[in-house]
């Protein structure tokens, strides 16, 4: 391409938000602040880029090639921010550490993955979440997974489910299996993925025998409501399986008395992609969607990694996923809406229709004032609900 | 460094917002928004980085030094975005065309520069701002001067002022004087940062006669209401000049139609840096800071290189300089309020703590609920305005 077709471009995988779409984002935004502030939730804000020695804490090698990195001038490594969990992890763990926990944090960030860009996938895209740090008890997990209800809710979103898991539950089942550690890492990337075909193949690979395979596949296709927990207890021997169940049934028995099992249910497939989870993981799907609009869980291990040694649960939603599946759905659009008021004037006329235009904004009213001289202009007028013309007549 | 010394930092010029700044952040922002939709401006989104190739346009080569640019995996130049009137011209020019004009436009957005810091000159900073395009009137320079009044006032601040000049002025004194290009580059950038040192010393290097000179500085210096319009009229013969008198004399007429003179003054001095810039400009100004909190002015060309021609008007401001002088002010600073209402409870009386919250939250009350547990940590007790302790006790 040439310089000039550039220039009237904008890269792959990032876009334009039209005032439309804008303002869909920054109704989202303060709904979220909104709900966020109910439940004690602050916010923090933290830089777009940092040294990636700092960014790419507890993410796997997959992950880490995805970082947009580039060089200062002072030859570090920089990138931009993935996600904002590993950003506020070194915020909370160097300048944070003595304000008192349990801390509730919540964010809202544009943030940056290369990836090949498809529906729903951005190479910016627009993040809100929170953090809930220094508490290690099931109601902690439960008491995230109800903002994100309530978050969802608050957004006029009405089909949704967020589906939890525990990462042990599938460590477990790998351990139980024997495996060495390379086929563990393929086992992990194709049950994240979801990839169950691809699985299959990768048991027969490694003589998995059948009923060992059976069993496998049986737990982490696990879905349901508490009861399934029990049942899937039946088919595991090991530890670390085991108590991501009990840990499990905790969780759910506090997300009853938060009294949004409704939206929840148990699903021990679920695993989230990054390495730093290490219990408790969720996701939440719209009905109208294929992947999950928001996801988080439980990451006890990476504010260690800044010199802080401190549970903490958290997760992040991607706002265009949401506003994708409310536009599926048929929720929560409603247009650019017109300005309240046009009021047209005389420049002869200006400080009285000026004077009007101030009146009318204290109460709330959105007005535009044009001058005459604008009005026969083609295109000139601006669509408004009322317009006033009484400052274009001669006194 | 090491690894782990750089893991604990955040490079140089960028910055992290704890609880107590985020919050002021946002609520200014909350009331930008407001400010902006009363007057009619509707929000846009652009990328945080794109093509250098778009995002170099209209900057001079001081400017283009401080581009952060990266390459991306295709090998194109990649820019973070140093302001948002280059990006929203872009995107007018390609994707607005038809949308009626004029189009008014506000945003908020993190912008990026490379320069050395210092105080209110960050590497990352927050600017919010409007752009008013495709109205050439005077009523449209004079229409964004007093949002940027509007603004500042909503936000708290008291002393400020809004300093307004053409940069014709300057242009027009050069010519009179009959300097040539390289010696024009180098005049400008000694009155746009305001070096009256330098400036003097440049007129020795070139040979400018004394007369003339005292003339150039008495009408780059001179500030006051309209009546120093005419003053300065006197000074000067160049048309160039005297027609950007002529245009600042309009726009100061209608800002008294707008009732905003208590807080602009004209400043024949005021030129900003960026090339883009066409006519009338500004500087908004604290009491209580040697830099200006915002700035902006005409820039009728740069749409045409988005092949889109179209005058346009705007201004950003600086969200941490704001910031900066409302605390030397003392004005808008009410720290971190304490949640309304900490909810302690026992597991057993978990479902009805959780009830009591949510009804509390309906009414807008901010709530946090800790278990019993939590409450014998050291440092576990969350500030409140009130605390309720019945669902602790045995029932």
């Amino acid at each position: 391409m040439t310089k000039q077709q550039l220039k009237l471009q904008i890269p792959l995988g990032v876009r334009d938000l039209l005032p439309e779409e804008a303002l869909r984002k920054r109704n989202l935004e303060n709904v979220f602040e909104q709900t966020f502030r109910l439940w004690g939730y602050r916010e923090v804000v933290t830089p777009a880029f940092e040294y990636y020695e700092a960014l790419s804490e507890g993410r796997g090698a997959e992950e880490d090639s995805q970082l947009y990195k580039f060089i200062d001038r002072q030859g570090h490594i920089m990138a931009l921010r993935p996600d904002m969990t590993t950003p506020i992890a070194r915020l909370v763990g160097t300048k944070m550490r003595d304000a008192g926990l349990p801390l509730r944090l919540f964010y809202m960030a544009n943030v940056f993955s290369f990836e090949d860009p498809q529906a729903g996938r951005q190479r910016e895209f627009y993040q809100s979440g929170i953090e809930l740090i220094g508490d290690n008890n099931p109601f902690a997990d439960a008491e995230v997974i109800s903002v994100a209800v309530e978050m969802l809710k608050a957004s006029g979103l009405r089909s949704f489910k967020v589906s939890i898991g525990h990462v042990d539950i599938l460590y477990g089942l790998m351990e139980e299996l024997g495996l060495p550690e390379d086929q563990k890492g393929r086992i992990k990337a194709a049950v994240s993925n979801k990839n169950y075909v691809g699985l299959q193949e990768l048991f027969e690979e490694f003589n998995i025998p059948a009923p060992a395979k059976e069993r496998f596949m049986q737990v982490i296709t696990t879905r349901g409501g508490r009861n399934v927990i029990d049942t899937a207890g039946k088919l595991v021997s090991n530890r670390k399986t085991l108590e991501a169940l009990r840990v499990l049934d905790s969780v759910y028995a506090a997300l009853e008395a938060y009294d949004v099992t409704d939206y929840a249910e148990i699903d021990l497939g679920v695993l989230r992609g990054l390495d730093y989870y290490t219990g408790v993981v969720f996701e939440g799907y719209s009905a109208y969607l294929g992947f999950p609009i928001l996801g988080g869980g439980r990451y006890d291990n990476l504010l260690e990694q800044f010199s802080f040694t401190c549970p903490a649960t958290g997760f992040a939603l991607g706002i265009e996923r949401l506003l994708l599946s409310l536009d599926r759905e048929g929720s929560g659009n409603e247009g650019l809406p017109a300005v309240d008021c046009l009021i047209l004037y005389r420049p002869a006329e200006a400080q009285a229709a000026f004077k009007k235009a101030r009146e009318l904004r204290e109460n709330g009213i959105t007005v535009v004032t044009m001058p005459a001289a604008g009005v026969n202009d083609e295109g000139g007028m601006i669509p408004a609900k009322r317009v006033i013309t009484e400052y274009l007549e001669e006194v």
